[in-house]
């Protein structure tokens, strides 16, 4: 394997090919801003996640290219000479504004602004996309669940129905929607997510008996630990766990059958054991409508897998990344001019926008403002980008806790329909206004 | 960003702390048996396609714990040092066999065995199945789609709709089922996918014109480029396209509206012009089904990007990763003993299996047929096992051409019900039989 930490590879073909061919037709040097939104949201969905952000500053200071990238790019003639000089000296000096991580977005919202030439912008396209795409979509599912699961904690274990890398951004992404914990180590490593697991079915099974398993595992990780109880009769695992780890047992663990039955079974048996302060966490094909579903069972904690990696049903955020305004000629003081898509299908709109989302009195967001030219926000009113990039320089880092916070706090303003599991329209409408000119 | 090489902690945070209970309990040693099978197929499909064994024989070889993840390791109390020290001399040294990549497989294929310790081969859990996972689905989705474009290229060009790495393997993986290229420069330069692409709207809309814009892209790439006529009408943009390039033209591409409306117009229109042999490249949300409507279409080639890289439905192939035998006890010449966790939901059969597919007279197969010890293929049966990892020493690379010719053999070779779209059956009936004893 050679994977590097470089970027600049992360990228479609058609970015190169275009920059060699503004290159020569002298328009590579034009001011050029890109926009990123969703034109929609997943069917039904009532609010977007924004995450990804922090992942993209680092992939937008890693995106330089190498000898050996600019040598596989001409080898293969994807690029010409002078396109691979310019790359060779590539680093992105423009500018970048978004909507803060863990923020929530509604359909048109220009969560990401990228201004610079458009040679050095349109580089960023793909490795944006896949980022916000992919971290977006898992967060955004994510923010459901934790609202079903209310107060209880759910962890984060679907690395293993995710490609291997996607399962630590994953877990990130999950993390700042609420999720407590993660199983994925990397994650832990590389974000400080804080991580949990104890044991699966695999490891009653090595033993020559389900006793010897959990005397095995409360031997090494302590009676606070979490048995898994299902492997044979979850009855007699239930009785077994409590005879070995006393009352002090931390949790079981039941990953099969009708968890809300079973659930209230061992309850009823742990209670009837005096292990009254032994928590249940359920895991197994939950979604956030299993968990919802789920709200009147005795569990303590949720484990959540595929239905998370793969944003339950809606993989992508489908995100796209638009020329919105580019400048009339090569000068920097060039006025610059909104540009658009006419044809079918998928028609975008021209312009460099800016976001407010407006609050009413009492706290509650009301609408998504986007306006071409700057924004005229009312007192309570919120504006949505926040400064990332400015003149190459990374300025926007910040810690997941603050954007686990924000999250919270972002979903707290939106309408109560917001957290509505059921299909229905995004919970704030947006609406196009003019904006004032921009300063 | 800290990306490396390692593969370590792409690891359930449950695998270390089964190890650690299992090495204070003795247990550790014993010889185990894990398997990777999917229970089922995504709801209607009629193959799966393995993918990703190439890329998990390079995760197992990079499987190493390196210093700072041990240090992450302990300074967080999920490993205590005995297993620790483990740790840091593993390296896996048993045996792997698997369906060879670009084979089909169906519902309890075995698709990969390992054999070891317990401890050693419970660590690869995650990383087995996170990149089986995912790369089967996507050339599980592909194929269904290479099928549907019969004899059509097909662009790989979800890059922009994935994780950034997920793109990658996305790329490796359509390749191997049949795609012609993708858009993703670093698997060209990993894996030596080919590449392709030339030019989005973006590049329209910075020019002047539409017909500037040709010119700049002509200019660069020559008149076999494909240029994009849709960016405001697509009959002024055919027309202008030929004027400037001639009846060489490569071809054009069209990314919105009716495509088979759109198609057949351009077709006639190019026709009309003397551009006979400019072809026509079709792109938008396309998927197996909107390839399959276009069959009838003038159409010379696809693009697929979001229904590609979501596995078309099915993001996930499912795929799990299951404790089949054990032995007895710690000497490696202990009796092994099937094993299989017996509770409600999720029964799985213990014994470690093999696998033949039943080829009829005409070629065609006809049964998956599973068994518990060795298998007794008849004369035209194809065993399905090859060996992966011997003693730990690589032994199953091969190269991306060889695996994306065994896909086309192994499709040929199914049932003609496998190519429909439609949902059904799996194309060939998964059964299980008595093995003979294993030697």
């Amino acid at each position: 394997m050679d994977l590097d930490d470089g970027t600049a590879l992360l990228t479609d073909q058609y970015e190169l090919t275009m920059l060699q061919a503004a290159l020569r037709s002298g328009t590579a040097g034009r001011r050029a801003v890109f926009e990123v939104f969703a034109r929609s949201l997943p069917a039904g969905r009532r609010y977007g996640v924004v995450a990804g952000t922090g992942r993209l500053l680092d992939a937008i200071e890693a995106f330089r290219f190498d000898a050996a990238e600019l040598e596989f790019l001409t080898a293969n003639g994807i690029v010409d000479d002078p396109t691979a000089h310019w790359l060779e000296k590539y680093r992105f000096s423009g500018n970048v504004w978004g909507y803060a991580e863990g923020d929530c977005y509604f359909p048109e919202s220009p969560i990401l602004v990228v201004e610079g030439t458009f040679a050095e912008a349109v580089l960023l396209e793909t490795v944006a996309l896949s980022i916000l795409n992919h971290d977006c979509a898992i967060a955004s599912a994510a923010s459901r669940m934790v609202h079903a699961a209310q107060d209880r904690p759910i962890i984060e274990m679907g690395s293993r129905r995710a490609h291997e890398r996607a399962a630590v951004a994953s877990a990130r992404a999950a993390y700042i929607a609420g999720f407590t914990t993660t199983s994925n180590l990397e994650a832990g490593r590389l974000y400080g997510v804080p991580t949990a697991g104890t044991s699966a079915h695999s490891f009653t099974l090595l033993h020559d008996s389900e006793r010897h398993a959990f005397e095995a595992q409360l031997a090494a990780l302590g009676e606070g630990t979490t048995l898994l109880v299902d492997t044979y009769d979850v009855e007699r695992a239930v009785r077994t766990a409590v005879e070995l780890a006393g009352p002090s047992l931390g949790a079981v663990r039941i990953d099969s059958g009708d968890l809300g039955v079973m659930a209230r079974r061992v309850r009823e048996q742990l209670d009837s054991l005096g292990a009254h302060d032994t928590r249940i966490v359920v895991t197994g094909d939950l979604d956030e409508y299993g968990i919802a579903a789920l709200a009147a069972a005795p569990v303590n904690g949720y484990g959540v897998g595929t239905s998370l990696v793969t944003g339950s049903g809606a993989p992508t955020a489908s995100l796209v990344y638009k020329l919105v305004a580019r400048a009339d000629g090569p000068d920097d003081d060039a006025p610059m001019r909104p540009v658009a898509k006419r044809s079918t299908g998928k028609p975008s709109r021209g312009g460099r926008k800016s976001a407010v989302r407006r609050i009413d009195a009492h706290g509650t967001a009301y609408a998504e403002t986007v306006s071409v030219g700057e924004p005229a926000p009312g007192r309570r009113d919120r504006v949505l980008h926040v400064p990332l990039v400015r003149d190459g320089e990374i300025v926007g880092r910040e810690s997941l806790r603050d954007a686990r916070e924000r999250h919270v706090r972002s979903v707290a303003e939106l309408p109560p329909t917001a957290l509505q599991l059921s299909k229905g329209e995004p919970a704030v409408p947006t609406e196009f206004v003019e904006g004032g000119p921009r300063t």
